[in-house]
């Protein structure tokens, strides 16, 4: 037995001891029963450990807010339940829209922080948390930079997503959002923040005013086995900053709000992807803000698990520089640039007769895929195929051949245009698709990110249900939050979001005055 | 001082006590602060009353619940906040859709429990919880019999409403609920059921096992003076069905779900509509489904308050018998007989360039508007508008005559024809418009029901957010539960929902064990 176990056997003794006396009160208790309530377990008198500011989550919201409190010289923990650190964050294709970069200026974009205010109005089918909104977007050229100044790399040029009015898509040297974590992991432990793997989040603790003082936590934890893992209790005197990221994998929760979300509904997120924290906050709470809008990923493929290869050939290639067809009939049924629900739902759509899937083909040619890093990998795995001629690849789907060629020459001619009259998809960085070799992929939906999360307010601070005031001592940062995306969220403002919030929740956090906590 | 409030001091006092008491145990406590926690009150050894069930809202679930588990033999005790008991139930149209009723069977419709099951989810975008959508529509043909043997009086025909694929409205002589409340609470006061008016539940009591055993009220509590009332326990041995409806008039806590539920656009809810009783069921655990899901009503008018008389005028005269057309087109636009969403959707893209509503005219004749019970009323306030001929109606309305009387010959038509080339809105009821007096209102949605609510099972327990487990002694019915209607309900069918399960949540409370409490 621990030390740690010691303590916790020790306090379940004082805890009957405790309600024995309670009970000898008489007119207090009901039932006289030994077990205090769960939620009404009193804090204890000495953490195991106390820092200033606990931050339970290791992606780009929760690293962001640790970098930041180290910086506002806070001593800073961060708490991650699973073995790696990272999270969704070093899965996901490290792709970031910034209003106003320098790179937009260099290609003589005209952004502004307005513009992208309003395209996730629009996407988010004014749903959003306006002023949360502008919050994100006004933060997202200064913490670009601030990113830079620890180690990210961005490729040198500017990509234009889904959904967005222009093109103000920065993306990691690698694809990938390790190109942020790692440089912020790296600057974290330089800067004297402590990380602690497999520790996972059990409850608050909250002192006699409802403050969170700290947490209790499970160390040596194996995710998902809940009886691995000894109990720990850690405070923090100025507060716990909550980045612990949606719950796309928790296939429970994720139905009890969207019941076609079933298990046979692939997520591009990791098996840590659950609702334990969201849980835990709503019992102390917390005013959960949309909880039943679930994003699917548009740009993912059924022949391989996960966000795979697919998802960035699709995002830089095929949705960028291509078309996408029905298997069918050839034709194209969407605008490919239009937001990811508009495309997700769209592609859904394609069913035969009996409601099952028809995977729509998104395809492009070499030229197309170019900045497509998955390319040889998804060749690889048998997930893009390519073929020489239009013919060829229209017989390895089974489209009809005339109405393929047929579709792309009118693509073209909407390029030569300026103008793609049947679904209004902007052409500033259309070319025609004149030669092979081409490429494609069969496409279909996955569970992507939870646009639902907890409520907050301009400072960070998560807000109680009942009073709509700041629950003291919460903050939440990142895809934990609600609210800013409204219906739908647009590409490349998770990594915005996350790194915007996570470092406001610090400053909150850091500015907040310290209470005393004593240390076993 | 009431004894009520002496009561109250003295548990103060003796809740100071234990707590010097527990701060005397030295580990327990961080601050030794005299006040108790808000959620970690002890339940009071006594009770100012005792029950066996008591009922919390007195609309269709409520009184549903009260008189059915009188009938099960439990004493029960009915609370509403209100100076007035019925709730929404009162003021809406009293329409209940069944599955395979007598009446139909008369007129000759083909229907059954899996046709409205199947309505209902597409309605519901496949939101739903099935099996409760089954549990409903399974209950209404036995409980419009049941609401029949209390005195409810039904029209001697059944109504087709939008989203419905046959006619299977039921509705009381009344055209109001109140033809379904008068004699529930009739019922309820000779069967030996005790109503509290003006009575709010503040919170819930559970025991050391978490078991909600009674509530915190205020009596004599004028709404909505939170000044007002003297705080009463009540407890129950059985436990507490919450019959609370939604909070269409909570503007504070629509918006924070839907930040353009604005407090400029109108509801047709009374004012108690407000979230008050979700957030104590949240507090002890409560799942929240679907919050967001918020139905605007698309059968009111701007010209009036409130569900007011264009409610029921268009929804038995003008989306039955009529059409509804762009004012300033003269052109339908949408299928009238669609589900709500799909038509309040439909109007409110009626805008003009600056995004202000055009409002649209429903109209429809003399034959069309013969079961408009409000047309006199609406007709007094000048709300519903009458005009010999198209040509006055059109000049009315300031809509281009030739074009109205184009869109009325091509409607006629499509009558002939039995199809409606345009919208492709059912047309088993519908007959040609030939002839005046011609009848119309100007139209725009109101806030009207809340789809989401508190997760249930099909025994009417409020399930727990973190084990998905009933929480002890808590029941819902009715508006106040989440997830039967999806993304939206469809007319009528919250009578059948109301009382279906509000009698469901009494039997599954009625059979449950009783505990004993003391009666002060």
């Amino acid at each position: 037995m621990t030390n740690n176990n010691n303590l916790v056997a020790s306090r379940r003794a004082l805890l009957k001891k405790g309600a024995a006396l309670a009970a000898g009160m008489g007119t207090l208790m009901v039932t006289g029963q030994a077990q205090a309530k769960a939620n009404c377990t009193p804090a204890p008198q000495k953490f195991d450990e106390v820092f200033d500011i606990i931050v339970v989550g290791s992606g780009f919201a929760g690293m962001s807010a640790a970098v930041q409190a180290a910086e506002e010289g806070a001593k800073v923990l961060v708490i991650d339940k699973m073995p790696v650190f990272g999270g969704n964050s070093t899965i996901n294709g490290g792709a970031m829209a910034v209003a106003g970069s320098e790179l937009q200026a260099k290609e003589g974009v005209n952004d502004s922080i307005e513009l992208m205010v309003s395209d996730m109005l629009k996407s988010g089918r004014g749903m959003n948390d306006v002023n949360m909104l502008k919050l994100v977007c006004n933060g997202t050229s200064e913490s670009a930079k601030w990113l830079e100044s620890y180690g990210t790399v961005w490729k040198p040029f500017v990509q234009h997503f889904g959904g967005h009015s222009v093109p103000r898509v920065l993306q990691t040297r690698e694809s990938s959002g390790a190109g942020i974590i790692r440089p912020l992991i790296k600057a974290a432990e330089k800067i004297g923040v402590t990380m602690y793997k497999q520790t996972k989040l059990e409850s608050f603790i909250q002192d006699d005013d409802q403050r969170v003082i700290g947490v209790n936590v499970k160390s040596q934890y194996f995710f998902p086995k809940e009886r691995t893992g000894s109990q720990r209790t850690l405070g923090a005197r100025k507060g716990v900053i909550m980045a612990t990221g949606g719950f796309g994998r928790d296939i429970d929760f994720r139905q009890m709000q969207q019941p076609k979300l079933t298990s046979e509904l692939d997520s591009t997120n990791h098996p840590g992807a659950t609702a334990g924290a969201l849980k835990q906050m709503m019992l102390i709470g917390a005013n959960p803000i949309h909880l039943d809008q679930i994003q699917l990923g548009p740009w993912s493929s059924p022949d391989e698990k996960g966000f795979g290869t697919a998802s960035q050939f699709n995002t830089a290639a095929t949705y960028q520089n291509g078309i996408v067809v029905d298997a069918r009939t050839g034709e194209r049924f969407f605008n490919e640039l239009a937001d990811r629900k508009a495309r997700a739902d769209a592609i859904m759509t394609r069913r035969d007769e009996q409601g099952k899937p028809v995977y729509p083909i998104g395809l492009t040619n070499a030229k197309g895929a170019a900045k497509a890093q998955t390319l040889a990998w998804g060749m690889k795995y048998d997930v893009i195929k390519k073929a020489d001629t239009l013919e060829q690849l229209a017989k390895e789907y089974g489209i009809p051949a005339d109405k393929l060629k047929a579709q792309v020459a009118q693509w073209n001619q909407f390029v030569r245009d300026g103008e793609d009259k049947q679904f209004g998809r902007p052409l500033m960085q259309a070319f025609e698709l004149t030669e092979g070799p081409w490429y494609a992929v069969r496409m279909w939906p996955k569970v992507h990110y939870c646009m639902g999360g907890v409520r907050v307010n301009t400072q960070s601070e998560v807000l109680h249900l009942v009073s709509d005031k700041p629950i003291a001592g919460l903050y939440a940062a990142g895809e934990a939050t609600g609210g800013i995306h409204g219906a739908s969220r647009l590409g490349a403002c998770a990594v915005a979001e996350g790194v915007v919030t996570g470092r406001n929740a610090a400053r909150s956090a850091a500015a907040a005055s310290a209470i005393s906590l004593k240390q076993a």
